[in-house]
This record gives C-alpha cells, structure tokens and sequence, in this order.
C-alpha cells in the first residue's frame, strides 16, 4: 500500500511497546506529513543514544557517562543502597521521592534456565561495592554500605534473587532488607490477586 | 532523572502522536534495555524516509519513487479520480476495497486565512490532469478523467474545497460527484451529532 521506505518505517516504529500497526502508520504519516523536523531529530537521539549510552561503573544504571549523576550526587546518602531489576525501577522510586540513597541495577535476575548466572546481573561488582570499607570515628573500619535494601520484583525469580543477594550481603556484615510487598495503598481489597493477598496476610505485622 | 542523551530521546520520542511522557520513558527505556538493533533500525528507517520520500509527480501522495505504486497500477481504473486531503485517506479508502480508480492528494484543504491557497494544495497539477484528453472510438476526443470524486473531509474547509475542485473539473467538462456524508453504517442515531443528523436528513434519497 505505502512505498517501501514508508512501509519500512512503519515495521520499525511497530517495534515500539505498545505501538499496533494502526498507531505506527498514524505516526510515521504525522511525522512525514506534518513534522519531518521531529522525525530527523528522533532519528538523530536514537543513534545517538544507542552509540553512547552505557552502563554507570559504580551503579549500572543506563548513562553516556561513566559515573551517573545519581552515584555522583553528594547530597545523598551514600550508605545506603538499593537493588533493583531495571533502570525503570529507579526513576519509579525517585518518582516516590522518599528514598535519598544509591541503587545498584541489575538489569534483570539470576535465571539459571535461560542461562543467567550472578556475574550477568553484575553481582561481582555489587560484590565489590559490599567490601568497601571506611574508617568510623574511633579508627575501626566498617562497611561503607550502612544497609543493602533489596527492591527486586516480587516474583519467583526476583524473590530468589533477593535470597541470594542477601546471603552474600550478611556474608560480608552488611545488613540486609528488602521492601514490603502486600496490598497497595489505596487498592481495594476486593480487586486484589490471591497471591497478593495470601502474602499479606504472611507478612502481617503487630500493631 | 535520566542522562542527557537519555531525556533527549525520551523528548524526542514525545513528538510521536499519541505519546505521552510515561509512554516516552517506557519507549526509551525498552529501546536501550532490551532491544538496540530495533532502536537502531528505527533511526535509519527515519533518516531514510525524511531524506528520500517526496510526493508522487501524478497525485502527489507520499513515496519515494517518481511515480507511486496505485499510479502506476495499470489494473485500476485510470479514468477516476478521487480527491482526498491526505495520504492516510487514501489508505482509507484502499482499506474499505471497493475503490478500484486513481486518486489526487491535496496534503491539506483551502484556507484563505492560513494563506493556503489553491497551488499549495496542488490545484495547478489536478487542473492538467483534469486537462488530459485521449481519443475515443469514433476519433473524438473526450477528457482522460471520466469522474473526478471529491472525498475531502465534511468540514467547513474541506466543503469549500470541495466546491472550488468541482467548479473548475465542471469547467474542464469532467464530471464530478461527492461521496455521500451521513449516518455511518453500523451508527446508532442516538449517538451521532447533530450536524451530521441535520446533513442526514437533508442528503435523504427516495427509496
Ligand atoms: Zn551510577
Ligand atoms: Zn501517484
């Protein structure tokens, strides 16, 4: 029906999440009818991004730097570090805005079906930065990390990932937690899932 | 949140219709996370097409090639021709199968106060073709347009549009029609505006 540059940009737009083939037409004809300027400097941030973004050294997440402006901030609490799967996770945890330490990216779990052992999902250099050491007022040295707080998903992979961080952690004395999973605040109960539910309910604390 | 080239993409990513700034993150984030080769094929698809796809020379749809696919289709019909404001009408129209003829694509309609008047929207090109004649059976010669069919949009512009088209193919001797504006098939009244209703009732036929 289209051309086959047209019909080639529309393929290459479909493999967009949640972009259908309806939408990908739409936006490959407003981008050459309407704003071809746009289109030119989408093609130009792509490359560009997909040349140079790398991985921060001290945390994983995705930068063009070598250090990100996260582990670069002074102004927070570099103690603390949270572990999460995806560079998504953090910017959902700074969106809470309650959290002020450091993260430290994944970039997925330990799957030993699929081939994913702890050296893919960086655990060696989360190894590293669990044996750095500072010296405390009275001259003995501790961990520089206060506390290891471990955000990964709630599923079966994420949970023994967690397990197996933690054992590593508490390994070299550094204390361990991980967030609380149960019922949203806000979520009605009646339209939470079962296992949502049934963790809840484990979890329970005193009041 | 993110780094430089990071917000650069996901701005860039935000002028795609329909793309919001959750959306964009998400976009980004998957491109540079899971899949680089898409978001690399994505940037030269863009290039290409901003850099190489122009309008047909007959009818002015979008392509790259001198003379478009449906224009150069010698199993259509090549003595009608259906006036539409963009190529995604034209898509349209292909997609509900029964058109078999050619088409004209304005990029747009009359808008004196926009200062878009008839040559920008092609009219000078629509008029030579509306002037092309050929011979017919007994030597005469007749134009090769047998029935231009304005398919502008109903709006105020798009009628007025539509009206100035029709009196200059009538001033040629080509014939020409409107396709019909009303309830859609499938429509419930309840639910359809009274503009279209009113035109509706006027545009009734005898049955
Ligand atoms: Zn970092
Ligand atoms: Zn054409």
């Amino acid at each position: 029906m289209f051309s086959p540059l047209i019909e080639d940009l529309i393929r290459a737009l479909r493999c967009l999440p949640g972009v259908g083939p309806k939408s990908a037409q739409r936006m490959a004809m407003y981008l050459l009818e309407k704003d071809r300027d746009a289109a030119g400097l989408l093609a130009s941030s792509l490359q560009q991004a997909v040349e140079k973004v790398g991985r921060c050294s001290r945390c994983r997440t995705l930068t063009e730097q070598e250090i990100c402006a996260l582990c670069n901030n002074m102004r927070r609490d570099h103690s603390l570090l949270c572990v999460v799967e995806t560079p998504a996770d953090v910017l959902a945890i700074e969106q809470a805005g309650n959290y002020h330490g450091l993260y430290f990216v994944l970039h997925g779990h330990l799957s030993p079906i699929d081939g994913v052992g702890p050296a893919d999902i960086g655990l060696d250099v989360l190894g590293e930065r669990l044996g750095e050491k500072q010296s405390n007022e009275t001259g003995a040295e501790e961990p520089m990390i206060r506390e290891l707080i471990i955000a990964t998903n709630p599923t079966v992979e994420g949970e023994a990932t967690a397990q197996f961080i933690a054992e590593r952690a508490r390994a070299r004395g550094v204390a361990v937690s991980r967030i609380a999973h149960g019922v949203p605040i806000g979520g009605e109960l009646e339209y939470i899932d079962g296992g949502t539910l049934a963790h809840a309910f484990n979890s329970r604390t005193v009041l």
